[in-house]
């Protein structure tokens, strides 16, 4: 960042929210006055206060009058989420029949969309792709009547491993096959390394896309105990694999920033001992990084690719959840199983339409996609951070909640015997989508949970919204709940 | 067509095209002179000189001098093709192997690519689509900034229905999920009607594509014998399936019309009868339609789904063979299964990018695409024709071919003992590429068959591939080659 014009006051800001979300400076501490950051930093005070307004649309610190920035950030009572213990027997999965009607609910129009997994569209620099989009179509109509490569075109690929090189990542660009999205690029990726009746092994809560992937391929589920900040428990997943059935795992799919629903990030030393595991047990890693860019302060983390000595992992994502949702592109890369991705791809898809991806590259090549990303990072921090203090504000006694440090998803865990599909039901009627937590494991657990979408632009009617729901969950506690 | 002004010669063409496809008119045969014709017909000279010169552009009359126009067309030796006799017992498949080195190779740089399936750039529209798909951008650049409808914009999904209708098959809007191509629509919507290990009845030999999409899903392939004009025996299909086993049948993939590789298309009596068989045994239909707009010359079918009383047939298409590769635009329309197969689009894929769905809606909606075929139908019937005469020069004696009636595909069959492979491998070398028969089966039979790919533009340089490939071929007799 430091070298970009311009984006100085971003790396000071960057710095200063790490100092709070690791700890150093806790709620309520007084931050350094504008003069005091700008001689400590050397800096100018202009930069100083750029800084330290940077963080104020972070939800981080908050300006008192006359007495300066304090740190704002609430440490919600996300320390005292326990790890999952969810079933540790493979499952076969049956969830389609409960998935449907729910997700079909949360797009309803008309409704307040705290359900749904997508990003605010106003987040996006539309103006300036459509532009791009517009001269790649003119300048290479011949792009619309014919396929063109069908891994995908190379200045996209080669863009893609320049940006995975700068987090220290490397990744050929050869070895990217460019698909409709992250989800298909999840597809492929799993259907390229198991066969129907193989044994993945995911996160819990995991997202429920993912169970309905498994389910369409007839694979069985095996849930991981996971911790809301550290992640799936490699510990417990390097147990699993060496109990007897424990062979039968043929892959791991999870994800490894800033996950779905959980919100945790795996830490490096997790990533390594991951990517050694797949080694030492021949295993495959399908490594969903979609949320990877979107880490509200700090750095981006890298990906378990990084960490990859066997060529085991499988990294997977999109410009979905950063950049343009409506170009549709995603990619893989595939490490050894990079032929039998090709094929999948080629047998699934055939190839990805060639204009988008030529708009994108050139976006990327730019320079303005790292800047662009501050922005969404920023719109991120600060919009998880209002809904969490909304669901303070308005939810029952004892609901506590995650703490994601990227992304714009934040898991709430009602109080034991609380029922999150009853408030599902009452919310709908009341227009409000959520997304109930037992939607997100095989065997229907989480009922007391529930994910609520937080890139809406926040407005009175999404603070009404919140309250209607928290007043609604006060009446949906019921005798048979589950935790 | 006749309503459509400017476009009366083409109507006089097709139906002269009849009188020579259904053989009332035979190879030699004069036809009347411009002004019989346009007395016959009451059009003017002019109309009936245009639709001679449109027959003539379609390879199916010659003009000689001073003499007039004479019947072109030689009955090449299909009849004699006999309907395919495969194993007709359920197989597992593993045809990944063989197919990802002959795919590659078919699409290598420098290569007269003979092999590929591919029709020729050139045939597209692609500077009025690239004016409309810049309009669209321009129009909504928010499409770029979000999902959209996930099963596709209105706008194309009417303007799809209306095509339907025009050809005879009522389909609603919302029966349709815009998919990324039609290897994308047939995928979903397998593997919405199956589970691992279930039987799929398909076309023998069948697109090689088909094959490793069963794989891909763990399923198992019965190939029914299958007639190089009328397709897929319905006859063997129905008692397969009263067969021991035949309830383990819990699909059938085909395509109906001008399919890839045979070129053959079902009589609307075997379309009758195939929705008829599919109510009987409660199974599913999964109809490829991509060369149904193809037809050289006369009417478009009418695809299955227009006979399916019992709502258990789904059609899938694109317009990747017939307007725009290179869009990825395909779609499904999955009748009794539509809500599964919704499910399975948001689990795989989520949504297509909808700037290329308002362009191509818009393309449709302006009247131009009707046109636009007329003129692909007749390059599919010239080129066809000229690589035909070709193999006819160049390939060994007793060499038989398809007559494909639609679509630019021909199957060539060399005489008994020689080996395509060979050929296939030979030919490699200098540079020409084929599709060898065995891709087309799942116990690797057709090995002295080859798919030649029609829609290069016709130079001597194609002219000379084709007689290197005849060269080749004589030199490719093995004592190990199967028929």
């Amino acid at each position: 960042m430091l070298q970009e014009t311009g984006n100085l006051y971003l790396a000071v800001a960057d710095d200063l929210a790490r100092m709070i979300t690791d700890g150093r400076w806790r709620t309520g501490d007084r931050v350094p006055s504008v003069r005091g950051l700008a001689t400590e930093r050397r800096v100018s005070p202009t930069t100083a206060l750029a800084a330290l307004r940077a963080l104020e649309r972070r939800g981080l610190v908050e300006a008192r009058p006359k007495s300066g920035y304090f740190v704002r950030l609430k440490l919600r009572a996300t320390a005292a989420l326990p790890v999952t213990r969810p079933s540790q027997r493979p499952q076969p999965i049956q969830i389609q029949g409960r998935v449907g009607a729910v997700i079909s609910a949360s797009l309803e129009p008309g409704t307040i969309q705290l359900g749904s997994g997508l990003p605010d569209p106003a987040w996006f620099p539309t103006d300036v792709l459509e532009r791009m989009l517009r001269q790649a179509v003119r300048e290479s109509p011949r792009l619309l009547g014919e396929y063109g490569p069908l891994i995908g075109l190379a200045p996209l690929r080669e863009a893609l491993s320049r940006r995975y090189a700068e987090f220290g990542c490397t990744i050929d660009p050869d070895e990217f096959v460019v698909t409709n999205g992250c989800m298909n690029a999840l597809t492929i990726a799993l259907s390229a390394v198991t066969r129907p009746g193989d044994v993945v092994a995911i996160e819990s809560p995991a997202y429920f896309g993912f169970l309905l992937l498994l389910e369409t391929f007839g694979l069985k589920a095996l849930e991981i105990p996971t911790d809301f900040r550290t992640g799936l428990s490699v510990e417990a997943l390097s147990a699993a694999l060496s109990a007897p059935g424990g062979e039968r795992v043929r892959a791991v799919l999870l994800t490894s920033s800033h996950s779905n629903p959980t919100g945790a990030t795996l830490p490096e030393e997790s990533r390594r001992a991951l990517a050694a595991l797949a080694q030492k047990h021949d295993l495959a890693i399908v490594e969903d990084d979609i949320y990877g860019e979107l880490s509200h302060a700090g750095e981006r983390p890298r990906p378990i690719k990084a960490f990859d000595a066997s060529q085991r992992v499988i990294t997977c994502s999109s410009f979905s959840k950063s950049l343009a949702p409506g170009a549709r592109l995603g990619w893989v890369a595939g490490a050894r199983y990079a032929d039998a991705i090709r094929l999948r791809h080629l047998t699934t898809s055939v190839a990805s339409p060639a204009s988008a991806q030529r708009a994108v590259a050139e976006y990327l090549d730019s320079g303005r996609y790292t800047r662009h990303l501050q922005r969404v990072r920023a719109k991120c921090a600060e919009n998880v951070d209002r809904v969490a203090d909304a669901v303070e504000r308005h939810f029952p006694a004892g609901t506590r909640m995650t703490l994601p440090k990227g992304g714009f998803l934040l898991w709430v865990v009602l109080p034991a015997g609380y029922d999150s599909l009853e408030l599902w039901e009452r919310a709908r009627a009341a227009r409000v989508s959520i997304m109930p937590g037992h939607l997100f494991s095989v065997t229907g657990r989480y009922r007391s949970s529930l994910r609520l979408n937080c890139s809406l632009p926040w407005t009175p009617r999404v603070d009404a919204a919140l309250a209607t729901l928290g007043r609604l969950a006060k009446q949906s506690m019921t005798a048979g709940g589950k935790s």
